[in-house]
């Protein structure tokens, strides 16, 4: 392989991580969407939260360290962004 | 650059990023150790949890993108942990 082969294959690598993980985040807001009706689980918001503080810092390394372009971060954060906010409005609903 | 030149670089990057983001816990846990006969802050703990789950999630990607061995990312998150747990046990010392 030659070096910008090595590059490509470990960004791509990178992004694969990432993806998986904010699939799962994903997953999460999915379930308590679904389940908005029957019941509240007062933790969600926490672990949600959590779980995406976690999935920023991953992010914020892998573009220091060159692996992702920081646009590509900013797409994955935002994404995921957009998505608790609507959670977080269903769970909400204003007057 | 050959490609193996090309990976050592990016695993030195990595390793480095990682030890600068432990220096600053490392940091946090030192101020707190100076101050702890002045007073004490209660929201030090909770702040330095923060921080070791935001690090240990950069360390585990690290490992997972193939940027660090398991044993390095293991020696970076153990030695932050003694320290803390010396800190934890000088901030609630046993009768």
């Amino acid at each position: 392989m030659s070096s910008s082969d090595v590059m490509v294959s470990m960004h791509h690598k990178a992004l694969h991580l990432l993806q998986e993980d904010a699939n799962k985040i994903e997953k999460l807001i999915e379930v308590q969407m679904e389940n908005l009706t029957t019941r509240k689980c007062p933790l969600y918001e926490e672990v949600l939260d959590t779980q995406m503080f976690g999935f920023s810092r991953e992010v914020d390394f892998a573009v220091r360290a060159g692996l992702i372009p920081v646009a590509a971060g900013k797409d994955l954060l935002s994404r995921l962004e957009r998505n608790l906010a609507q959670l977080y409005e269903a769970l909400n609903p204003k007057g």
